[in-house]
């Protein structure tokens, strides 16, 4: 049974109001800064720009002015598929994206931490932070059975220029924090709420299987944590290029779709020098998942950031046999402080991996980008000025 | 490359002393406290009583006279198919054995704290303990790749009437802990290291899948540690039925083979009333490792003591999205003292679990009733007084 | 600076209604159940029952008729001298007593999970369930600044017939739970929140200091949780008495005042037979926290559930030498649907600590008997049908 | 009861040998590298130089020619007060110096990981290593009892020209790590060991107390391990530029001896601009204690790795009411091969902390710069070429 739908952010408000219009695939307005634009899918998998009316932040609430949006990889999917698992199926028109920051826009009645103007990033997951529910109560918020996951259907995302959004679960960017920096601190949080759970300390040998978005995050991250040695593993050579740029001294391993992940996994150690104790699989992908149980040492942890096949399968014996662990991530709690501290710290320069940009009103060209592998983008954003 | 033999414990010096005899199976000796009897298997699948030289004690080493061995699924499987994986491999005569307590009946020099009449259960598995393997210099002594296990090929087991074991590797049973007890000690620490590298704590809901002899181990564990409430699960209504004598508080869940893991999910909670936070698998059968997975509540653990295919599927976005840990134990470590402590001190009653007996003279009928599943044996015992 | 006074709970609305009255101390009301008696102390120290006007609830609160409560030894230090620590202070008329269960009276607008009749224990310690709060946010809601704990100054405690509750913060109680059963939880919570967040696990060898309230609930939880063995500690002996009636199994050291607290700590080690990997200190007293930190073995770790004083001398080099941790308990978190289960379960059986019963008219004399040390006391509750 | 001296290492064999001759300590012998050199104590507080023998490897051991040598704090307390607590106490003329790395000099029976020439850190303390002692079979070797600890009394230290050691307890120096960084690891072994019990995290806010030899090394595996932000605190105000130029992201406080610890913590929490989870005590010292306490938050950890007065006070009710753990470090376990990977991965830069260098004949001058707190050393060390 799914949760009944928040009324606070009903998506069908939207849909049902008379200033809903959408525009067709090849039509880009003219930007008018008082014409609240958003990139929506639906399930017949169309991508289009749409006009929807500028909220008004009732009590508790904020109306932030969306300055930069990153595209995931999720944002593609559910326009390409309209489904991710059984739980999130694209049912009606939807509002994609979940990586913003931005500047306030107006607030609602009694909130007090925030005033117009302020800069901040937004947590596109709220949770219903009532004590009845246990998930909430012992701190561990996305596990919430009635979250609003702004992008996650039926509720319409970030990627908009007028986003309404609860006064609590936004945060605030450093002046020297640019709003490409804030709308990077999502994927940011994923990679860190990763480490946190996993084994990662000081000194580690680690394995990160992916030289994607979210592999070279948590490379950045990895290396801040002082994991040493680190492998990094991709199937494109550009990939594990760029990684070498972003970190000079990561060590990488590229794959073939013909070695087998037992030679893959000797290829790492040999590489490594040493038997990593952690391995932070970042693809989903079967043979890279068996890779990395088959690279960690005896009582090593085997940690998947990424998402793969429904049903999968495993080396059951050898995780016995070597009490390898497994653990996996789903999105993450209590992660945007630490992530803005590590950020405007300098700690993580995340700027680099932003790669194309694109205006609000060319929002469909930054999916097009996105979304084709020869493009060589790692992260596109549509930033609005 | 496996570790070259230890000299100490060569196996082969007892296959080429003159004293080595093979029994025919139909042959039963008579009792002959003088000598050395022992149970063996070989590449052909062969089980056999053999005759082995009295050990003599050498610098550090004991003589144990074995008064009571269990028989563990391994052994039957060593029997039956010859090898357990790629890496422990029947290749010659093997002895049989690993669960065994008994009398000390010679010691070696400088051994200062044995003498003979101590009564002690064998560690089966002796590490190197050398600063230089990492596993033995940091309490993982389970991995340790030089280990001498008694039983597992090439070493020869502890069912035999004297057996030769270092001195520091045998364990005090109190006066309070019978022979038979001794001999449980041995699964009971495997039970106890999978609890202690679970999350299991007091008040923690908890499955139990499987009702075998390593499940109702962990049965017996897990109430000692106040888990609350508790699910057991078995395809057997015998074994649900003994159980339930065993920890009367204890819930039963029936498999059926038709049922879907999911379908055996949802019982599970229904009988708990309460999604678990850990499961313990004690089957290893890939369905029932499915059904602890659908069990357990987000951020839960599943957490296998038992071996399974080499290979299995996972429901690997099912973990993904519920945060799901999966975890594995390989023998034990450190966990004899506290075993003993707590069968000594009442809160472990071992006892029932020893459903046959059988002298060391007719040590391969207790092999054929421990491998025969109509005999409804748990535990079945080779005795020697 | 202290947190602004939550307006739901505010204590002023109660000492200037109309109906507060204040009643001499020889005097007692008889029985009335429409009448809202309460126990309050004020600055000059004076204990007397009041009347409080019953109170209506508000949207999201419940009214519980409070059918038992116990006396905590913080509600006889409030009342006795005035505060606790530099915090707490009482700075008018102030109602005490915060262990508690009873029966739904009434329900507020939007309270769906509760209806009158309903049987449930009142978890005193209501925090504010903010995104905003960290701590809130992160689970661990005792340390919540803002938290509303009933009977800590200035809110008002639960030892009255008609207690105003957020509907989230009650507990419902299994049929097989009494309402006695059902305030002891709360001193039970404090001893699991204790024992979760110490080491203690199945066959910890373990001290338990002092064999009071505290003391006694968690050798309780210490003997359901598998330490083995226990050894507790008192000044007292009809108080070790008690814990042998409690737990026949634990071992019993009787302190004197003349010992140093290194021989008491050979003492413990010598009864145990071994050195305890864990202490839980529960009288807060410097020699026993001391004899505490001298008994565990290296690596140990020293709980400290006792309150002291404020400034207390630590054996810091042995501390360091020996790798002890040392913790402490404050409140607890996320304790009570855990408790329930454990007593409901027939895990702990809770029932012989009531030791006094006295009606709610006769408050009163329940603290003077709490209060006298020579009343062989363990629990005192006060009950009203 | 002490352990009794371990016969390979015996340190009477040095001094009754017929070479043994004690220089004065206005004699400053020419340098001749037959001749095996050291720095004794004695318990008349005399430092001095003395000749011994050069040893001859037995089986299983080495010879280690030393070629560089730090001067810790205990060793100047060895020679300034005779003992550390009431275990360690200089009884007879002994050896100083356990920070040490150097060359092979030759090789004993049996040896075959190590060949002469090889470039090797020392790790000071032998541990037992035997199944039977508790400590070394879970891993926690630092607490073994009969522990051969080098310069702790009775046995000679490492700060002599021909050193001989056990061949499983040296370490192998990468060609990028010099003489001087061997020497170093051992104080760097320490700060991690603490690191890796204390909670430290990727993105925690961190104070560190004290801004001498171990409170640098820490800031730099602090800022290595991603602590952000770092405050580090020391009544120096040398000292602290020394910290900021080392690790230019710091904070620094300066220490005043008027100020209180509250103060004191009301400063560190203003610096960070966060209250730390964690604080790294390097000093020992009763006041910075409290000063930590004071400062982190609820839920926080003070994690002593300096030492202090045998009793010191600690405010007890702070602690409790804020739920703030306190732990300990002393020597340290499994730290080498991390240490080495992390100086050789170029995580850790310690080149700037030796500020001050003696031949091996002025090993004198070097204790003298060592312990003259006006010298401005940080790290001084003994070289032989």
């Amino acid at each position: 049974m799914s949760a009944p739908v928040n009324e606070l952010y009903d998506p069908q408000r939207v849909l049902h109001s008379a200033e809903f219009k959408v525009f067709a695939r090849d039509q880009f307005p003219q930007k008018d800064i008082k014409q609240n634009l958003a990139a929506f899918t639906n399930p017949r998998h169309d991508l289009h720009l749409v006009q929807k009316p500028v909220p008004t932040p009732g009590p508790g609430q904020v109306v932030v002015h969306v300055r930069a949006t990153g595209i995931c990889g999720s944002d593609v999917h559910f326009w390409k598929h309209g489904r991710i698992g059984d739980t999130m199926v694209v049912s009606d028109e939807n509002g994609l994206g979940h990586e913003s920051a931005g500047i306030v826009y107006s607030v609602g009645e009694g909130v007090t931490q925030w005033k117009v103007g302020d800069r901040v990033a937004i947590e596109a997951g709220v949770p219903c932070s009532k004590p009845s529910c246990d998930f909430c109560r012992t701190g561990r918020y996305n596990a919430c059975p009635d979250v609003v996951f702004f992008s996650t259907p039926p509720y319409h995302g970030t990627l908009t220029r007028y986003h309404l959004h609860p006064a609590g679960w936004l945060h605030r960017l450093p002046d020297n924090v640019t709003f490409e920096e804030g709308a990077l601190l999502e994927p940011l949080t994923v990679a860190l709420a990763g480490i946190e759970r996993s084994s990662l300390r000081l000194g580690d040998p680690l394995l990160i299987c992916g030289a994607g978005p979210i592999g070279l995050v948590t490379l950045l991250c990895a290396r801040a944590a002082g994991a040493e040695p680190i492998v990094i593993t991709d199937l494109a050579p550009s990939r594990l290029e760029f990684a070498k740029k972003l970190v000079p001294s990561v060590r990488t391993v590229l794959i073939s779709r013909e070695e087998t992940s037992k030679d893959v996994a000797l290829r790492v150690r040999k590489t490594l020098g040493i038997e990593p104790a952690l391995a932070l699989e970042c693809t989903g992908v079967e043979s890279s998942v068996h890779s990395a149980i088959y690279s960690v040492k005896f009582g090593g942890l085997v940690f998947v950031i990424g998402v793969g096949k429904e049903m999968q399968s495993m080396p059951f014996m050898h995780l016995s046999a070597n009490e390898i662990d497994v653990k996996f991530q789903y999105r993450y709690a209590n992660q945007y402080p630490k992530a803005i501290r590590l950020v405007s710290g300098g700690l993580l320069n995340l700027k680099p991996l932003v790669t194309h940009r694109y205006p609000l009103e060319h929002a469909i060209d930054a999916f097009d980008t996105a979304s084709d592998i020869k493009s060589g983008s790692i992260k596109v954003q549509i930033v609005d000025e």
